[in-house]
């Protein structure tokens, strides 16, 4: 059940409203729209009578939600939900490209990274400090040091800085330097870091798990804004499927889906998407003419020596001809870059 | 093994080098070029010994070719394949639309949508009259009367017909109407069929099979060519995989790895790779900015009475629509439609 | 709709009811069964109204069926479907093996293959005379002279014996040597073939395809019940996934759903379902107990140097130890073997 | 690379030679087999040189490893590992049944459960108490009231708990209470906590990943013992395919490879396997029958009223039939129950 307020509906209505729904035992969940007000209900079972909310002051409507997701929904929220950091915006019409290294490993390589991705005008810098592995032996990120030096590249570029939390023990020191918090899809149904994001004031880039279908996606997006966190991208990053010539399978076909079930931004990342660097660039270009709000693609200095995911990273080259690309299909499609 | 002559190469020297492979008990296949002929071998187990050829007069090198696959590999002929039908072109830098209705229904409908998409520019009607249906109890497709019913649409509209040959019984009725004919994802690896079309003397689209691997279909590919027919556009259409929310996962990611590989055209199928009408044009798009030949899409004068795959056709204006959106994307890419 | 004729309904009763179905314009499909006779009706698009049957004399009841198969279903025919060929029973409580070569290859191999299984306890002999390959090059199969070696292993052991027919083309052929026909995974949904295969007097067994799902399996099976063959066996084999340490997955936990739902009798096939050697006897005895009707598996003299194949062939006292072991399990099952 | 120290050798000569492998920059793993002790080496990028250790006192070899896990491998312990707890083996033989409800309702439910299952034969008893869900608006479990209701459990009926620890917040609560703590399919990859639970010293089932490979979940596993330790259980639930007639795909066929990998013991939870009742005992059944070490099912007084999981949980009299199926197979593969 959602329920509309009026345009123009007082706070003390809106209260009215809220107190409603607490004294059905449920949870009211405000919605603030440039338009109106929506309140959002939680812990329901079954349909509730519309009527109930509808003889109040101030109620426009109350509309049973179909979805098991409500927060994340446009039928809750029509309108596209922006995301602004330190100048660069996810969401709201340009297009907005985050590149940076797979993990961080020294200062060189990040600094120099940051400036050349900042030079062909990327808006956000990526880069993993905490990086989770399949093998315990694998190299496992820099950790702090990684996160102070993504905080050195910042200062000198200007660029946000979004970078993985990989779990609740190291989120904290991840906040602290981050300006926007990565979950990556590994722990796309990490209930109880999604649970800590929804509690934190910085946004959050929620990866699609590698076998998780849209409506479990959309779920875990949920736990988030039901906690509060509103600010919250999604990322498609390909899936598991039989086919192993790719690394994942890329799913550009769920973005009309998803535009249209959602007001959440859409990024999508063709680095993992497909795993080879030859692939990163045709389907940048494919992902920003399905109408997505960004990118997130990897750069790395000299590619065949990364220490993680060196098949897919683009060299600075590699990246200035993305740059060009994407910025003719973003044109088309009417997106700033 | 792949014999690459010299430029300039006669035609005895190239028969000489044909007789020494027979020699060796193995099959020669002389593949022209526009700079010079190579010559796939094909039946040998193991390596062979390069001297055994480069000895030969007129005979420029002697490579091994690492894929199994060898008559559809870039490696055996470097030049992309064109394939030209009534003025219609796919591959060779311009975007080749094909579209018309899932089945062949009536005369009406089939010569109104011919007509739409004539007007709106597609290059070829696409219309099934053998229909592969999953219940024994569906609509299986008009027939030869729907073969006749295209026939008389490609005659009032000049559009050439691609058309589904469904099994080896009605490939001789199909190749009679058709100028393209399609072999459906079912029938990818239905070996028989496919050696049938490699004696035809038309294109053959070959759709890929619901879960084949990249390398299946390209062998499935070399079925035909190793039959004669050089004539193959590949059409990518969507792979089965646990998401359910799409019909299918168009799976665009392969594209550049299929671009480096294969000489041969590419087509992509958004409405099968979607299963709905709004995913048809972004996916399109999408397809276009990768790179591709082709897109072929499904139309119909009321998608809702549609006797196969109503939700993913498109109505008249949502083609026309497609159309405007797909020419912006090719524009960007260099590729006049 | 299903009319289920009252026990003892003469068969001027039961004409009529079918005549009753046609004068609606649908086709009547008359099930005998050991208790009573059924009518599948086939050809109706929506619900019909059971009065019109009910009304008719000898019609005891007339029952909407709610899947999209009929003749397959347990709802038209309750009693299991026991296939009899050569003394050897696929069905009916009993355990059949059937077992020998993937490919005949040579007179020696199939003779020495077929006598070892057929004393080790094997009712039936397989080997494939026509392969579907992926590759054009690979060994396609000894084709008529591998279904006369088959013939004359048959008459050398008693044992009757499965072959594949690969397309419509060999049909007649393998019909004529073949006690029981297979179809292969790749052909499942080859609708011509199956229609064909619906028409002949001998046993078919229908392998699942690698991506199908139950109900399209189901569907297909009926493909061939609807024109009259009512002899089908239905054959798991695996099926493919994002893993690939096995060669495909068998999927046993669709068993005992489909033994709900079909009256067909079930076999399993470990040898394609797992792709190596080792787990044909562990996943065998789990097929028995999981409660199915038969077992397939490809025995080899000498794997190592198989045509096609060779990793998951056992060798004869791999065989012999897997006729033990299941008979183990079988004991436990209540099925003699 | 793996030292094997000879049969015999002294507390010292290990020491030795793990400071040799200290010497290089690596890390030692030494592991007390019942045979010999087998020294691990992780941390190195590339192969060493085995007379580095081969020259030592005590060392009888020095085997390079061809897999990426390594203290997980049956090269590096070929002897069964076996794990005991309150009397009840998991390993070594005999065939251990864990039961109980998906979920700790109340303590009704739990005490009758833990009481019948108890009567029927079953060895250790499950229940969640810290429930991972989809949706953030369902039953998330009892939390600490559930697992004091587990414990109460356990001292009525003698039998150990096992119950999931869904992150690194509530595992100190769930080892004080637990007596193996199990870590669910999500949070296979969750690196944290599986390196949190590789520093207990109560045993840990690791549950496969939806979309996880063997290899992948070995690592998985590897990660736990790289921390020390070494009592770990396998528990194999379903992955995740396009089938969707059953909620998982029961994943049997890896069961043979992994018994020739690891020397862990394994378990099949048929329950989440099928996902429907009916599928429990035929998969049950198929499980001992492929030769695992147990089977783990989730059994509720009233499922129709289970507030998670219903359609798969036994009955009570459904439950006492599994176990009379399984004893009889069990008891072919030579394993009391």
């Amino acid at each position: 059940m959602l329920i509309l307020m009026k345009t123009g509906a007082t706070p003390e209505q809106i209260d009215a409203a809220c107190n409603a729904v607490r004294d059905l035992g449920y949870v009211p969940h405000p919605i603030p729209g440039s338009i109106r007000t929506a309140i959002g209900i939680t812990g329901n079972k079954g349909p509730l009578e519309p009527s109930i909310f509808t003889r109040l002051d101030g109620v426009a409507d109350a509309v049973p939600v179909s979805q098991p997701y409500k927060l994340v929904s446009r039928e809750v929220k029509p309108e596209d939900t922006v995301i602004e950091v330190m100048g660069a915006k996810v969401g709201g019409g340009a297009l907005c490209v985050m590149a940076g290294p797979c993990s961080v490993e020294s200062r060189e390589q990040v600094m120099s990274t940051a400036k050349h991705v900042k030079d062909f005008g990327a808006h956000i810098l990526r880069g993993g400090a905490f990086k989770p592995r399949t093998s315990p032996y694998d190299f496992q990120g820099l950790r702090e040091e990684g996160l102070a030096l993504l905080a050195e590249a910042r200062e000198a570029t200007g660029l946000p800085v979004i970078t993985e939390a990989k779990d609740t023990e190291s989120l904290d020191l991840v906040v602290k330097y981050a300006d926007i918090v990565q979950i990556g899809a590994r722990n796309m149904q990490n209930f109880t870091l999604l649970e800590r994001v929804g509690e934190i004031d910085k946004p959050v880039m929620l990866k699609r798990g590698l076998s998780s279908t849209v409506k479990e996606w959309l779920m875990a997006a949920e736990y988030i804004l039901s906690r509060g966190n509103r600010k919250v991208i999604l990322c498609e990053r390909g899936i598991r499927t039989f086919e192993t010539a790719t690394r994942n399978t890329l799913d550009l076909g769920v973005i009309p889906m998803l535009r249209a079930q959602t007001h959440l931004p859409v990024v999508i990342d063709p680095s993992h998407g497909t795993g080879y660097a030859k692939g990163v660039t045709p389907m940048a270009r494919a992902a920003v003419a399905t109408g997505v709000d960004g990118v997130m693609v990897e750069v790395h200095p000299e590619p065949s020596k990364a220490l993680s995911d060196g098949p897919q990273a683009l060299t600075f080259p590699m990246f200035e001809h993305l740059m060009r690309e994407v910025r003719g299909i973003a044109a088309v499609m009417g997106q700033p870059v």
